[in-house]
């Protein structure tokens, strides 16, 4: 049994204290929060409290807090002889630099409050000593997860890739949503083609299967839809996009 | 029984025949391309041709050929007193102006040669004819496709619409992809994030659950991510997508 302490009550600690708390290889024995009133939702399933001097014993403390607390927060538990890790996507493992034994614990998934995750997790972790590695690929497989070993750097990176798959393809959504929208369509009709496309690079690269009409330098269909996007914003993502569509696979501009 | 001609050797109608072969309620009689070579995939599977003038009789001739051919090919079909219908997301009706029952069979859909299609392929119908609606609702759905009644100008912004749900979203893909080549990472870890992203969007407005650094205004992230990013256009993507993510969502710039 992996009993933590949980720090945070966010949407990552939400989905955290859900998955911990389903699984039977761990035990969530607290849940910490400097304001009393996020920690509500927790309290009829675990001890809560709002301070830092009386946090229970664990073997992990996984601190899901915002970015810019997390050394604050660090900083008070340095004297703590077991495991401190943070799940940012952001932050070095230095930012928990006076705790004995630090690591991270960053899940490499979107979360939303109040639905459920439908897809298994990739952990990316990392750890001072070698040996808190394998606690946390225990506690990754504990709720199903996937272990990779990722160094702070290519952490980083991870994260801006995420941007990328996720949040700015899910502007790539809106804007289909709102071009549905003005024109009396409904947004299901894209759903197929959204699901689709997701689905392609599950087997394939995804630089190798790229579609479209920047890719076929089709400039009377590149013309015809820079006419149709009705904001100058909208018109720039379009053009700066299929520029950079058609210079990626060595086209000429 | 429909009884269908295709005309067209390209994705489309390849993943078209596929389909209307495999369905009992639908027969291809022939497939015609004007060059020899590309009719050979088809040539066990039923009649080709590479003569106009040797077309067979069928209910209905779906011209699923590049969007500039489709004027001239049309022209030549005008005698017939059977549907004739294109396959474009970008061709109005009118370009098959003098046939005297003409129609759209748009696929709302992305096809790769070689990668069978997994979801159920929404379908953008219009006939010149009422009555002909209702042949090309059956022949959609035929083929397990769902039937969706759109005018042209509305399929021209569906069109645009998939451009940024499919092709652009495919190039965040690949940016994401490169991200990992380049920091040895295997791009598999993005996967269970992509599938979730597009989940999402299945039960919930793609505007309302917006994600990231965007969103939330999170400067220092922002710039870090700037700075991570090796080239001026990939700095320029992340920067005009990001004000219009805050835009779209009022923040101040």
């Amino acid at each position: 049994m992996i009993n933590v302490v949980l720090l945070g009550t966010g949407n990552v600690a939400t989905h955290l204290f859900e998955a911990f708390s389903a699984s039977e290889k761990i035990a969530v024995r607290q849940v910490y929060n400097h304001a009393e009133g996020s920690l509500s939702q927790f309290k009829s399933k675990t001890k809560t409290t709002t301070n830092l001097k009386e946090l229970f014993d664990a073997d992990v403390f996984v601190l899901a807090l915002k970015d810019d607390v997390i050394p604050e927060i660090a900083a008070q538990l340095q004297h703590k002889k077991e495991l401190v890790v943070h799940t940012s996507g952001t932050v070095s493992l230095d930012a928990l630099g006076k705790c004995r034994r630090s690591g991270v614990f960053y899940p490499l998934q979107t979360f939303s409050k109040n639905q459920p995750v439908k897809s298994k997790i990739p952990f990316c972790l990392e750890a001072k000593h070698r040996k808190d590695l394998e606690l946390l690929k225990e506690l990754a497989g504990g709720i199903s997860g996937k272990a990779y070993e990722i160094s702070s750097e290519q952490r980083r990176k991870l994260h801006l890739a995420a941007v990328f798959v996720c949040n700015f393809v899910n502007h790539m959504y809106a804007l289909g949503e709102e071009l549905c929208t003005k024109n009396n369509v409904p947004f299901e009709i894209l759903q197929p083609l959204i699901r689709e496309t997701a689905k392609k690079v599950e087997s394939s690269s995804p630089f190798e299967v790229q579609t479209g009409p920047a890719i076929r330098t089709d400039e009377s269909t590149i013309n015809a839809h820079l006419e149709l996007l009705p904001t100058q914003q909208q018109k720039e993502i379009y053009q700066l996009l299929t520029n950079a569509i058609q210079s990626s696979h060595g086209k000429k501009l």
